[in-house]
C-alpha cells in the first residue's frame, strides 16, 4: 500500500496518508467488534470461538473503512458509523465462512489461515456463519436512527444487500456458472451481487449514519457500485497473476474451478483497463462531496493498485 | 387433532374449534409467506425454488399460530401480526434446513419429504437457509411498529431469539451433547434454547404487534417458555414411541444419534408427567388474559396431546 495515494489516471496527486487513516479505522472497528461479539468464554464457547476466529482472522476491514469514510464525507461521526461498519463486516465474514465450505468453494485457506470448517468442523462453521449473520442485524438495530433513516431503513438496507436477490444471488450464480462459458454481462451480474451489493451497502450505511442528503446517498450508491465492480475485476486479475503466498489464499482457484473471470473472457490487459474505467466512474461519483471525500478517494485508489 | 380441545388435567372443557381456527390461520400465513418470498421464477430461480420448497413443505405453522393467537389475546389484528408470524416461520424453516445437513443431524426426510439438501444439494441448502434467515429480518422490518414496540425492538427480539445465545446455542449444545451422558439440567439448557426461545419469541411478537401491556408481554413470555419446553419433551417421547410413517420423519433418530432425551434420562412415564406439569405452568401464565386467550389455551392443549 503506498504511503501517499496517487489517483490513477488523474491529473493530480491525492495527499492523503491512507495507511495511518486505515490503521486507526481498523483498530476502532476491531475494538467495536470485540465489544459487540460475545466473549470466547460465553457458553456455548465453541460457537463464540468460531465466530471470533473468522472475525479476527486478519481481514483488511475494507468494508468498515468504506462505511467510516462515507460517514466522514457526509460530516458524520465515527461513533455513529461504527455499529453499521461492524454489521457489514459480520455479513462479509459470514459469507466467507459459508462460501469456503466444501459444498461451495471448498477452500482450505483464507487470509493465510485454515478456513473456519478446517478448524471447527463443517457443522460449527455453518452455525458460526448463521450466528454472524444474525449478529449483524442485532448490531444494526443498536445503531443510532434518524428521522430520515429509521431502524427500519437500516435493517432493510442490510437485509436487501445480503438477501436472495443480491449477495446470496451472486453466490448462487457463481456456483451455477462453474464450468460454464459466461458472457461479460453474466459475469457482471455475478460481480454486482457478490461484491458490489455489500460494498454499496457499506458506503450507503455510512452516509445514513451521518443523516446524509438524498443526493449524497445517491453519490455513495454510485461510488460503492463501481468500486465493487472494480474490486472484483482486480480479484480476478490477482488470482491469475499472483502466487498463493502473495495472496494469503489459494491462487489459481478460478481456473481450477473452471470459473469464468474477466481475464478468461476478455484477457488480462482489457481486464486492467475495465478496472481503471470502473474506478474512474467511482471517482466521478464523488464529485458532489467537493473534496470532502479524501478517504473515499484514497480507498478507491488503493483498491485499484493493491497486489493482494 | 381433537375437534374440541379438552384441557388436560383441568376441571372444565375448552369449547374451542381448534381445527377450524388453525386452518384459517395456516391459510392466512401461507398466503402472506407467498407474498413475502420472491417467486420461483425470480432470478436466480434455484435459490427461490429451494427457499419455497422448505417453506411450503407442509409445516404445521405452529409458530405463526402462536403469534396470531397471542395477538388475538391482546386485542390485536391478524394483519398487524402476520408479517411477524411469517418472520418466525422463516427463522424456523432456515434452522430446520441447516440442522438437517449431513454435517449436523444428517436427516434425509422432513415432514415426509426429502430434506432440502437431498433435493438441491448441500451448497444451495446452506444458501437457502441463509436466505430465509435474511428474509426474516426484511419481513420483520416491514411489520408495523408502535411507540412502545419500535422496529428496533422487533428486530432485536428476532435477532436475540435466533442468535448464538439462544437458537444457535441450542443446536451447538445439541451437537456437542451427542454420545454424552447429560443431566436433566443440561438437557433443559438445550431445550430452552433449541425450542423455547423461538416459541417464546413467536408469542411475544404477537403481543408486540398488538401493542400489548408489559404485563401481557410477561405473561406471553412465561407461556411461550413453558409451551416450548413441553413441546420438546413430547418430541423426545414421540421419537421413541412412534414410527417414521406416523411422524413423517425418521423415528428413533435420537437413540441412533446417541442423543440424551427426557425418556433416556428419566424414563417415559416421568417424561409424560413433566410435559403435563410444563403445560399446566403454561396455562397458569394465561391467567392475566381472563378467558380471552382461548386460542392460546387450545394450542397448548394440542401440543400436549399431539401424536406426530
Amino acid at each position: 500500500m503506498p504511503k501517499t495515494a496517487t489517483r490513477a489516471g488523474a491529473r493530480h496527486q491525492i495527499n492523503f496518508d491512507l495507511n495511518t487513516w486505515l490503521d486507526a479505522r481498523s483498530a476502532a472497528t476491531n475494538t467495536a467488534l470485540d465489544r459487540f461479539l460475545p466473549s470466547e468464554k460465553t457458553k456455548p464457547a465453541t460457537i463464540h470461538k468460531a465466530m471470533r476466529y473468522s472475525i479476527f482472522a486478519g481481514g483488511k476491514r475494507m468494508r468498515p473503512a468504506l462505511t467510516l469514510a462515507a460517514a466522514e464525507a457526509c460530516g458524520g461521526t465515527e461513533a455513529d458509523a461504527l455499529p453499521l461498519a461492524c454489521a457489514v463486516e459480520c455479513i462479509h465474514t459470514y459469507s466467507l465462512i459459508h462460501d469456503d465450505l466444501p459444498a461451495m468453494d471448498n477452500d482450505d485457506f483464507r487470509r493465510g489461515k485454515p478456513t473456519n470448517h478446517k478448524v471447527f468442523g463443517e457443522g460449527i462453521a455453518v452455525l458460526a456463519g448463521d450466528a454472524l449473520l444474525t449478529q449483524a442485524f442485532e448490531i444494526t438495530s443498536l445503531a443510532k436512527g434518524w428521522p430520515r433513516y429509521s431502524h427500519r431503513d437500516l435493517v432493510l438496507e442490510v437485509a436487501k444487500a445480503s438477501g436472495s436477490l443480491q449477495l446470496i444471488a451472486g453466490q448462487v450464480a457463481d456456483l451455477e456458472g462453474e464450468g460454464q462459458k459466461l458472457s461479460v454481462a453474466e459475469l457482471r451480474y455475478i460481480h454486482e451481487r457478490k461484491t458490489s451489493a455489500l460494498l454499496c451497502c457499506a458506503a450507503r450505511l455510512g452516509g445514513m449514519s451521518a443523516n446524509c442528503t438524498p443526493a449524497q446517498l445517491q453519490a455513495l450508491t454510485d461510488f460503492g457500485y463501481h468500486v465493487g465492480l472494480a474490486f472484483q475485476v482486480i480479484d480476478d486479475i490477482l488470482d491469475v497473476t499472483q502466487t498463493s503466498e502473495q495472496l494469503g489464499k489459494t491462487a489459481g482457484k478460478d481456473i481450477a474451478a473452471q470459473k469464468a473471470t474477466y481475464p478468461s473472457i476478455v484477457g488480462l490487459e482489457k481486464s486492467r483497463k475495465i478496472a481503471q474505467q470502473l474506478t474512474a466512474k467511482a471517482f466521478a461519483a464523488l464529485k458532489p462531496f467537493k473534496g470532502r471525500a479524501a478517504a473515499l478517494e484514497a480507498l478507491a485508489h488503493y483498491l485499484l493498485t493493491r497486489d493482494k
